[in-house]
């Protein structure tokens, strides 16, 4: 960590911060500039709460060099991590499609999309039970009964489910939910990260719509730090200026994320773009890119029409999307250098 | 509300939509156009679940015309709402100075400063006993007995206090708590806003950090929907790409709400510019732009540097800025032509 | 174009207002809503100036339905464009990859980098003479100079050409470039861009950092408009909150491009992520979302560490994500459904 | 600056870097952490280009501690540049008021408009005659009989002028204009700063709509480094993710601006908000917030609707906008403590 202090700093604050640091266990090496001090600490800064040292008086910048995170670094665990969902692998070679409707409708709508899905490649089924509605005029999901739903649908097909939790209070009804997904706009919900941090359940832990990566991986180290080690990266698109696509799809985000951090990490390309014409592209670049998995819209194609979603793939494009992201995933993996794919 | 059609769309789907329309008490306008045909609503339409009929597989676009909120309106309410805490007033004539410490550290520190911002002229105390942390590494705050402490220092100096809540299950400590703040963060923690709803009490609720102002309204709207018409809101930046300040002050915030709604609004400039010196000049600025009070940290002066905040100001800077913001409001009421200050 | 009236709106105005639209053989179809009366307009909206409508008194908000361009509009051109260059074609089946040094250095260097970059599989030469820099006291390019050692390499590679143009004062040094780049801080100026609708040479242009697709589809059309039909569109990332990558890939701005406009679009890794670490996984990403060339900076091995650029790959980094990304064109290409890639 | 190096870097090279480092007179201080080393640069580095060193391969990251900028730096040049345009000074005490129509239309138009709005209190008129547009299709404004009857209207009120240029080639026509504008879509557009870098003449430089307030300042620096010293600045809004407003208004960079340089800076609220509404309250918050100046787009009232600005203030509301903002710039003037405004 480098701390600049401001010109003609009080000597005796100087000197206290200089025993604090020192009562970290961290060595400080001093550089005085024309205009400047600076300070070189050394030694494990991550639990330094960089704020405090930035309040001070005497302080101007605080720059960090090491990563502010541990449990989550590739530094630390240098190989990826696999979660194991009743069998299947998220992490390492394999590469997961989790598929489903956005809401739970009904018994006979979740339970004909989980086989159609299954049938057609997926290998484990999302739905949304419990739905972050910006207005409170929005239908606001099936909740507990949706819940219920897609255990029925999980019994019926064997696929592992995933849905997403927005209380804490609703952690009873998820004991039977084979993966808790955190939403975007839980991100940083720390409270919630905590409880789930007491859990041994895998959390899929998507990015919040304006958090950078090193948030991301903050908020996973509030969980791992907690005790539990299963934690999926979910990009699903950042919020920026363009209105084209619903949101815009970060895809740099994954060997990035990667490159930070043993956790998988997959890719919602539904809700990052918002448009089902861009989710066949977006699948297959993301697959290339380096990506785990894919967490997609799905939806049963006939006429009941007020419940299908712009961004979500009829039977048969998913189908065939299916074949050509597996496509790319062996290719790669098969390629003549023998390389993994990034 | 405006409904573009795709081009050759399924009859007997769009003879469902229709009718599914009148069903809802709207009127329907059919425009037929060269590539699209438009349907334009005539009704009420808050209640219209956009996203549901965005859905549809023959609609293209869906374009709201009329707000999509009604209790924060000021369509519907168009006096301004006045707050009354503990006798003092938020919205409509006065001006109100919330200042106070960025977290609650100690007894003699929050009760010090909370008589020191007394008499400089603030007229509420703020203080963090929960405290959002992005890494689980940093200072969370003193929690319950955070709470304890303020409530001493409110009785010490007859200051209203506000304070912040991270998750339901808090509640129970917030019984005695003037003004309930919602963080940046939980903006959109629905099921959060929804309990809110319940209560009757003040709620501070600060705009997220890339929540768009129709957002934040629509928040808002939870809590008026579930009955508790007490909301102030809160201006405290945005997340852009700029990173000399901390976030992206967007004062046009204030007039914008106050013309699309009846609620207070306050600025917090500590928050949003994270620098100690551009809190003046914000501060000044917002109260010429209309808001109804300021958020304001505030530190007290000595040597206990580590506790002090970049972006809080001392007890001198404290007392010379709400002279002047107060200058600036009277000015703005008592000008020559009369009118109220937008 | 919808068109939204303000209550109460002067009929006078109204009128003039009409018969305007009228006289622009537009149809205008009236609905009076509650609070609003909407105009939808039925016609060639195009060549209207939404601003002048926004801009009336009596006019609430104005919303386009058409799309704001005709000539680089898929609609208007239903095929690919492939533009050839020097017998090569970007655009349509074929996928080029563009490589070579961020700045001309030298002759050594541009050549000796041109040899090898041809013999990994790129088909053209990229290189930078007129170097945007945002500090005056950066290094500027070797400007005139430049051009004619690229010049130089292009004749003894065969490798057509790509370089950056600053001003229009500079054009005359372009005549023997084969594609004349536009930068992304020059996307939006206008009248450089008028004077290269005028030549008859293939355009590669820049989406600005902070540019809507919409917006540079118009750039675009001002080119096409002043009959330059050859212009290559280049998605090389947009300006976002996050700064773990120097800029955010758009990478759904290529399927997205590509449905609105005919135009080839090709992808610049480098730039964008601003790390050589992320531009084999990204540049792969490119290709499998459906680009038709990548543009990458290489530099040449050795020890020269001053010039080499903390994106640029090693030709080593770059012969092998040349197979790579080949690989994935002809896997989508010839998988078994036939269909193009996307 | 501060320089990381990556772990186990190549001796040779760390010494070529040092040798080179040692030549451009900068004492180096090497700190080995545990994974990284440190070099710490102390001397002038301004003139040091980031990117060359940021490029080695040996070098992980490299953090600038001092501003990049010199000549517009307030630490080379602690007072206020005032800036005399016709006897009309810009910075220091002196407020300006700058306005009028967004484009020339007519000799009538801009004629009567400047005379209204000099009776109303505009010390300077503003009007576009070279219009930047997004499409091609747009109104591309008068152009040379523009700016030809900009003069006429100067000739006749004796308000100095302020107009926008587009390009190199058009400046023989700016020879009696007294300010040139830059636009935020040139903002780095520099060929043409270091053209007007040769100029004696002031130049009023917008930033651009994604460019921090660090890029504003070395664009500016391009104009003073060539030796022109009139330089205002100017905030216009910047683009971010909120749509109520055309662009998001940055008050912060006006003490922000003022903190780190001398130029004077004024502010457009007529750009930013695209809304008439906003800009009374954005202009009064512009005055408290310390601003030089206002940017103020006005029309002529009556009916000629066509032309008229959504964000335009029409003549009534200039003129009682003009008295309010002259009474909070002498508010803050004269306030008791008689600090200046900031």
């Amino acid at each position: 960590m480098i701390v600049v202090l401001k010109e003609n700093s009080n000597p005796a604050q100087l000197e206290n911060l200089l025993q604090w640091l020192k009562n970290m266990n961290l060595e400080v090496h001093k550089t005085e500039g024309i205009h400047q001090t600076i300070l070189s600490l050394v030694g494990d800064t991550t639990e330094l709460d960089i704020d405090l040292i930035r309040a001070l008086d005497i302080v101007d910048e605080v720059k960090r060099i090491q990563e502010p995170f541990k449990c989550v670094s590739r530094k630390s665990h240098p190989k990826d991590t696999v979660i194991k969902v009743n069998g299947i692998a998220i992490g390492g070679k394999d590469f997961q499609l989790i598929a489903g409707p956005c809401s739970v409708e009904s018994e006979e709508q979740i339970c004909s999309i989980a086989q159609s899905v299954k049938e057609a490649g997926a290998t484990m089924l999302r739905g949304g039970a419990f739905k972050p509605r910006t207005s409170p005029y929005s239908f606001q999901g099936m909740r507990a009964e949706g819940i219920q739903l897609l255990l029925k649908a999980k019994q019926l097909t064997g696929l592992p489910i995933v849905t997403e939790i927005m209380a804490i209070s609703q952690l009873p009804l998820f004991e039977e939910v084979d993966v808790i997904q955190v939403g975007a706009r839980n991100m940083q919900n720390f409270e919630m990260l905590k409880e789930l941090g007491r859990l041994r359940k895998p959390i899929l832990l998507k990015r919040g719509m304006s958090n950078t990566l090193q948030e991301l991986l903050l908020s996973a180290e509030y969980i791992l730090d907690g005790g539990n080690e299963e934690v999926i990266l979910c990009e699903r698109g950042i919020r920026t200026f363009e209105s084209y696509t619903r949101n815009t799809l970060d895809l740099s985000a994954v060997p990035a994320l990667k490159a930070l951090s043993h956790l998988p990490v997959i890719v919602d390309p539904s809700h990052s773009t918002g448009k089902a014409s861009l989710v066949p592209p977006m699948s297959l670049a993301a697959a290339a890119a380096g990506a785990d998995g894919l967490l997609i819209e799905v939806h049963h194609d006939p006429q009941h029409a007020l419940c299908d979603g712009q961004q979500a793939l009829t039977l048969n494009e998913f189908r065939s999307l299916a074949k050509r992201v597996q496509g790319i995933v062996s290719y790669l993996q098969n390629e003549p250098t023998g390389e993994a794919h990034v």
